[in-house]
């Protein structure tokens, strides 16, 4: 049974508000405005439309462009306003003819994905002082609403019509997907049963019972809409800092398409498809990082540690939606340790300046999106590699790591002042910390000391997995990388998903734990996909025959 | 499409050590062994052979009673050596064929109960000072493994053949679905990349390198295991406080099936299945409470609030595998408010007194069943019911609450001292501090001045859903009956799971809410269950074949 893996047309993730077809974003001094008018007849790929302002995953990922480079182009911004450009709608949420047409692995990875735009979104709130408004002009269902949850602060149109609503699990038998549940309770922190009523109350709730129950903080006439929203925005630009008024434009990455590879300036992918997996090869700075904060901005969009993440995250996206069997990535890093660590002191001494605390900021997302990613990763540490300090974050992100034992190594891995949490995990805390959960002072004692470990150092530290000779290392990863690859990837997938999280959890890892592995369950079953399902009749005019089992 | 959704035979979950066939009891002075020798013939249901050690439901409720009665009936033993009547073998797990050929709501609910025994096992250890020792004499895999996990320790006898081992991934195609995974990195701190090495290994890991990587606290030589042994039972013994000699042995509940009705002395339940859904009514105590801890020792297992809890836990068995298409469940008491803050008096007052503790902490565990169980509950408060303190913790646990508005009611509910952190859910938060996760301030204060709520009070407090008259009252209630049981059971599944547990999360909740979510997700994939599938060639010549897409 071959099964096709790769999609028709592969994604291509990057875009910038020129080509923006269902987004437009406008920038006035400290505001900026994101108004959604999607075009219907524009779908990522053909077979459905795009009625009433619902989405794709070709509508997202502008949504995340946006979102990015408002904080690297338009660091004056304060407060981002998002609004509709329809009457009446404000968002019907993702499409559901889109997914109930999707595979399951596409429908997963489309939640995720949109998931982590949500994330970008209130990652920018919290650490760049840029609020969002969801000025809801109109009804705003499912991942419509999950979007406003997202945001600072939710004004809803009171016109007697409009309502916010999880519809999701009465009208299509599947659950708000993009961490409404969580963000209802958890965030917002409705009360447990208004919110069981709330999400199965396919109408949903409006005007003032909206503001009463916490699901929206206002409600405005329509003839007051406009203002109480440029109020409200003012508000919020008052409360957040000045930032620098001149940005960094975020040039398009360099990429080749090969059929066998994706060529970065900075990263190779090489595809083995027979083997079911890759080889990620980060590559270090050709120069000595810039003297100060100022040289850094003055090389823009081509500063090292800001290409090499934003090529990282593109092939991490690449990986998730154009290449489904590999399930393997094995990582590697080549180039000089010293320069790596002269980059990481610049990060590490200028977290005042906006535009290094961007690329930080970046950093920490993509390698969250790497914990994330629903592949194997294995480090393999071998000499002319560079995992030091925020490359070294690659080989505690993967599930293992293989040092080869080279006569005389002195710095296999090198750690930084940047492990000691510059880059949270999606439960808050350092990949080292959480490598250490039962030793927490030993990861303070090697944050509290950046130095360059030999592989047999590393190894009686526990900074890595297994350190063998070069009569061993090529048959020891080998044999690894053939084992992992000939196992069950959905057994894999909730494995990884459990252990790479030891410890507390937050919002944001209870979306990607909780809620997302629920989602996945029902995304499955035939109550939702089967010929008589829920989701599979919606718009239809049959009605949905459920197995009543409860499990 | 009828779906058959009661078993042939329903399951009992009652039975005593007189009628245990797999495992055996006994207690020296402050010590108990419960070794673990299970009958091969003697399934649960026919169709499997329990091989070496290999353990089904019926194998489980055995340990759960076991587990229990110790608590009640053995209040002076301090330490439980739990190890295997078999040579060679421990145990090797959750019977493969049993899984294999079960529903997929038996297995998720199977998965669910046994979690539910190794947490009553903690809860035992963590607060009646029962420490649990696990005496590995033989290999001890899978399920068995987790078992071991679940005790305060693990020792391993080093012959150069018994190992410890997770062979769900490699061998099976899912996960270790009894909490192994988490705990393993969340309560042994097992490093992450050591787990992942470990839960791939099929044979596991045995001798000093599982010393080392803890994953049990200590080998030793068969000639010296039983010695060890004894050594450990004793330091855990001498650790532990000496409790009073003379149990509380626990009667057989009182209990009459009928076609549509589980008629208990203190609860009934009315099954309406064309509806798809039950009346549980649980009833107030008939007398006053004894006036102190040695009255109510004196009524033993016929105490009123041990008797209840017993009856409501039994019934929530029940519910799960033996009512599968039950979707909802109305929660009704009946009885003296009066009476029942008594009860919560003597409860409060008497925390040091054994048996008043062990009363509460099964009342604690029997709720945390409630907040598990995969149905949805509603409270319904009428004149003459008595949702007080503990039992008030009901409605607490209900998904909504509707009140009947009678004119001049005064007491709709009533909240005790009981309510105030008595009764933890699986986040480690109480009901109240749950339900007000947004306002703390008014958890804590309504928490601190036990009172009694009319109807329009207790709407005003939050402390309800819905209020409703005479008029309304009955066609509010019947519609959200009938919509409710119209919905998708799995969309609710996930939804309750996900608004349930606002906020913290702790080993215990991610066990259910990250690891068993994901289990699910794998027990219906093809590549575990499908023709092709893991699971479904267990143990047959064919090897399995996997859908290679990563999700």
């Amino acid at each position: 049974m071959a099964i096709e893996t790769r999609p028709a047309a592969p994604v291509s993730f990057e875009t910038e508000p020129g080509r923006y077809r269902h987004w437009k974003l406008v920038t006035e001094g400290p505001i900026a405005r994101l108004t959604l008018a999607v075009r219907e007849q524009e779908p990522l790929r053909p077979g459905y439309e795009l009625k009433l302002n619902s989405y794709d995953l070709g509508v997202d990922l502008e949504l995340q462009d946006a979102v990015q480079r408002l904080r690297f182009e338009h660091p004056e911004v304060r407060c981002v306003v998002v609004t509709s450009g329809l009457d009446r709608v404000f968002c019907a949420g993702a499409n559901i003819h889109m997914l109930a047409s999707s595979t399951h692995s596409f429908k997963v990875n489309f939640c995720k994905f949109t998931n982590e735009t949500r994330l970008a979104l209130e990652d920018a709130s919290r650490n760049s002082g840029q609020r969002y408004l969801a000025a809801l002009n109109g009804t705003c269902a499912g991942g419509g609403y999950e979007l406003a949850l997202a945001c600072d602060a939710i004004l809803l149109v009171d016109d007697g019509n409009s309502a916010v609503s999880l519809p999701e699990t009465p009208l299509l038998g599947v659950l708000p997907g993009t961490g409404g549940l969580t963000r209802l309770v958890d965030k917002r922190k409705v009360r447990r049963d208004l919110a069981d009523v709330f999400c199965t109350t396919a109408e949903g709730v409006k005007g003032r019972r909206a503001r009463e129950w916490g699901l929206v903080d206002d409600v405005v006439s329509r003839s007051r809409f406009d203002e109480a929203t440029a109020r409200r925005a003012e508000e919020f630009c008052a409360a957040s800092p000045e930032r620098s008024a001149s940005g960094v434009p975020l040039a398009p990455l360099s990429k080749r398409v090969e059929e066998d590879r994706l060529e970065y300036s900075h990263l190779t992918l090489d595809l083995d498809r027979a083997g079911r997996h890759a080889t990620m090869t980060l590559r270090g700075p050709r120069e000595a990082a810039p003297p100060d904060a100022a040289g850094a901005r003055a090389q823009g969009a081509a500063f090292w540690p800001l290409v090499a993440f934003r090529e990282l995250d593109d092939a991490l996206c690449h990986l998730r939606f154009n290449e489904e069997a590999i399930g393997l990535v094995l990582l590697e890093t080549e180039g000089d340790v010293e320069r790596v660590l002269g980059f990481d002191r610049l990060l590490d001494g200028h977290a005042e300046d906006w535009f290094l605390s961007e690329v930080r900021l970046l950093i920490a997302r993509t390698l969250r999106r790497l914990d994330l990613t629903a592949r194997s990763f294995f480090a393999l540490i071998e000499p002319g590699s560079c995992f030091a300090g925020t490359l070294f974050e690659l080989a505690l992100a993967a599930d293992r790591s293989y040092v080869l034992d080279a006569p005389g190594w002195q710095a296999s891995v090198s750690v930084s002042a940047m492990n000691g949490g510059a880059y949270p995990m999606s439960h808050g805390v350092s990949r080292l910390a959480t490598r250490f959960y039962g030793a927490p002072d030993t990861a303070r004692e090697i944050a509290a000391e950046p130095r360059s470990y030999s592989p047999e150092e590393a190894l009686e530290e526990g900074l890595v997995t297994v350190v063998a000779d070069d009569i061993d290392y090529e048959d020891e990863v080998r044999i690894a990388v053939e084992e992992r690859c000939s196992l069950s990837p959905d057994a894999l997938t909730g494995m990884e998903a459990s252990l790479r999280f030891p410890g507390a959890e937050g919002c944001e890892s209870k979306i990607f734990g909780r809620l997302s592995a629920w989602q996945n369950w029902i995304f499955q079953r035939p109550n939702a996909v089967g010929e008589r399902g829920a989701l599979t009749l919606y718009g239809k005019p049959e009605r949905p025959s459920f197995d009543p089992r409860r499990t």
